[in-house]
């Protein structure tokens, strides 16, 4: 039995020497702060620290009230100010068994996830025969009630995007196929998975029951297995799958968003707010969705807390239950929505390096979005052209009015990883996760301290 | 429901276009069939057709019984002569739930695989402290009976080589860990997965208790999983896990081999025989191993049958059992090692491209190896001086002195995917499959009509 070196080092010795942040006597310029936080430590320690000693936090369970303690040690560690978890409650759908197998023409087992509110087969599962749509749009052509006793399954074709869009796209067959299939008659509904990767392991992911839709069992299948489905059902042959899904529901369990500040001095500026969320899917262990974006923001506000005053507020928001609906970011709303929020952003989209920089901000803010993205320039990062919309976690502040800047991260490879077992600390890259901390640092530094009025009447 | 294309026709049209093989009128050059054989479709419907109809194929099972049943059909429809399954029994170990958490400190649920010939845990498992040993000699250092009642952990740190020579040495983890732990007291072992991949999947694989050594449950981790309980171990606090691995042991189970042949026209000269195993491991379907091994064989036969008459028969070997210690390997030698074997070769390395030539002839076969090694320079193939050693299902021919050639695979990729559930035919590269064919068809051609005496006296 031996010992090997402990982790953990850097983040004790980062507490004491981060804690009250000192502030240097005049504020930094972003070159400063940019370039210091390229060599950042913190996001790293804290994505470490998060996947390694809670692992997977599913919204609403123990495991998520776990990530709540760590994190609001970790925050007052840090040397944040008003470190605190905010509770509320929520229904919860937890996971089974999920297994899967075709009986005939060829006997074999296929590898898949259940869908985030999918109904419960019995322990001895279903069968029946399989209906095969190879798009969302061939399932909605069905004639209603032609899908009577049988297993949907709907494939497609998603592939990567730096931007992300194809998820949107695609991912309605996600979304809306259970309720569409439920609809026709279906028993059950398999899907390949949202994701573009090829690796034998399924995506899993919300999906909300359309009104007037009874709840089936519904599952994701990994890709390689729909696609070995598809093969299969080319042969022309009826094709009869197993399938046993076991899933449970609990009523009001108890989640809540954790809520850390570096104060401002000049509190009718109103917040900055950067947010990100702590509850992950199951299967992995949220590395990159979304330890990392926590990571990030918090390591971004102590680069810009120790750069100098600060005239703003900047308030971390790291919420709960994003994955199952966002009732972490209505929570918030509900809770501080009346509060003066100068602008909004939000790091939920992995741990790769930011490629673009959008902006929704007040008319009269062009000097402001030209200074910053200067500022975000060396660092590879391109002005757009495109309103920045932000995530789910500050959508109810968007939606209101407030402005946003998001930082767009390259999405090329998080659809290969995205809601797996496979979203593990491993696929984190340091040197990309130090170029999002700077990032977020300059954005963060120039907003907070903009003599622009931002979302401030 | 709408019908999908039909991925069978080429290999129906095949049977009969090929069938029987349409001997040129003169025996045609190796540049001739390397060039044709580079358009090869054989092998890939060979590796589509069984990794899809069959699926895994575990020694000893229903599923291994299905292969021998469907490569019959398929080496008959492609024109072979003398086809039959030649069958024997043997002991089949059986997989059943493999499940693993950290009780303590951080609870967390962990992926694994059973190792073969694991020791089975009761349904509710063992739970017990871990003892963690960072490399095989460490564990082998520890002493005698200090492991009671523990969980024995092994990491190390394999990585990728272009001819597979890091599983050789890292594989002595899997292979001798498990007797190792068990004779020191261990109630059960856990290995980091025998692989160069990060995704969250196991690779399984056999390992033979030794003499002495009381079976326990035996498993490897996930690396992703190994690398977070060994971060976990780092924090320094006692670690508890919970290990149910459920397996069964059934006795005289029926498995087989496939042999087929094309016949040459001097049966004095004796056979060049060309092997692969049928059997896989039960998580994926086996189509880098081996059902490649078997399509690249099949189709380079056919290659050399089209090309023109043959001096030597070529026998090809699709052997059952391979994976679980040989059992195919050894029941073909007792039935026919006493019949003339001139030359032996086996592919068992994946579906990735030739880039190495080994020999191992008698005295006085230079001219035969330079003019082999001279046809397969074109395919990017280069001549080496390290000996042929042959694969374990031509072991016991090549331990009898029977000369063998090895067209050796690239390796580098094959351990991200060996034995794991992503064995699964979107890893085979169709391009260097039709290299592969070309380098076989060329090596057959070549030896089968050489006028050199090979292995016989």
């Amino acid at each position: 039995m031996q010992k090997i070196r402990s982790g953990t080092v850097a983040a004790l010795l980062l507490g004491s020497i981060l804690s009250p942040f000192p502030a240097a006597a005049a504020p930094s310029s972003s070159e400063t702060i940019r370039e210091a936080a390229l060599q950042d430590i913190v996001a790293w320690d804290f994505v470490e620290g998060l996947t390694t000693e809670v692992g997977a936090r599913p919204a609403g369970t123990p495991q998520e009230a776990r990530a709540r303690d760590w994190t609001v040690a970790k925050l007052k560690s840090l040397g944040f100010a008003n470190v605190r978890a905010e509770p509320y409650k929520m229904p919860v759908w937890l996971r089974g068994r999920d297994e899967a197998r075709v009986v005939a023409p060829f006997p074999q087992r296929l590898v898949l996830a259940a869908l985030g509110n999918s109904a419960s087969t019995s322990e001895k599962g279903i069968e029946a025969e399989l209906a095969y749509f190879p798009t969302l749009a061939a399932l909605e052509a069905a004639p209603d009630g032609s899908l009577k006793g049988k297993i949907a399954f709907v494939s497609h074709a998603m592939s990567a995007t730096q931007d992300g869009s194809s998820y949107g796209y695609f991912g309605a067959t996600r979304r809306q196929g259970p309720s569409i299939a439920s609809k026709k008659g279906a028993v059950a509904i398999l899907i390949r998975s949202i994701g573009t990767d090829h690796h034998r392991q399924a995506h899993s992911g919300i999906q909300m029951w359309a009104d007037g839709a009874k709840p089936i069992p519904a599952a994701a299948l990994s890709i390689p297995d729909a696609d070995q489905l598809t093969r299969i059902i080319a042969r022309g042959h009826p094709v009869r799958l197993q399938v046993t899904l076991t899933s449970r529901l609990l009523k009001d369990q108890p989640s809540g968003n954790v809520i850390a500040e570096i104060p401002g001095n000049d509190p009718a500026a109103g917040l900055v707010m950067a947010a990100c969320h702590l509850d992950s899917w199951d299967q992995g262990t949220g590395a990159i969705d979304d330890a990392s974006g926590c990571g990030i923001i918090a390591a971004a506000a102590v680069h810009a807390a120790k750069a100098g005053p600060l005239r703003r507020t900047i308030r971390i928001l790291m919420a709960g239950a994003e994955e199952v609906g966002g009732d972490g970011g209505r929570a918030y709303f509900t809770a501080h929505g009346a509060e003066l929020h100068a602008l909004v952003m939000e790091s939920d989209f992995g741990a790769d390096r930011v490629w673009r920089v959008d902006y929704k901000l007040p008319a009269g803010h062009e000097a402001l979005a030209a200074r910053l993205s200067a500022a975000l320039a060396p660092l590879g990062i391109a002005r757009s052209h495109v309103a920045a919309g932000g995530g789910s976690d500050i959508e109810p502040l968007v939606k209101a009015g407030i402005p946003v800047i998001d930082l767009q991260q390259d999405g090329t490879r998080y659809f290969d990883i995205h809601h797996t077992p496979d979203d593990t600390l491993d696929k984190v890259d340091r040197v990309q996760l130090q170029q999002n901390v700077s990032a977020w640092a300059v954005a963060l530094f120039e907003t907070a301290n903009a003599q622009e009025s931002l979302g401030i009447k």
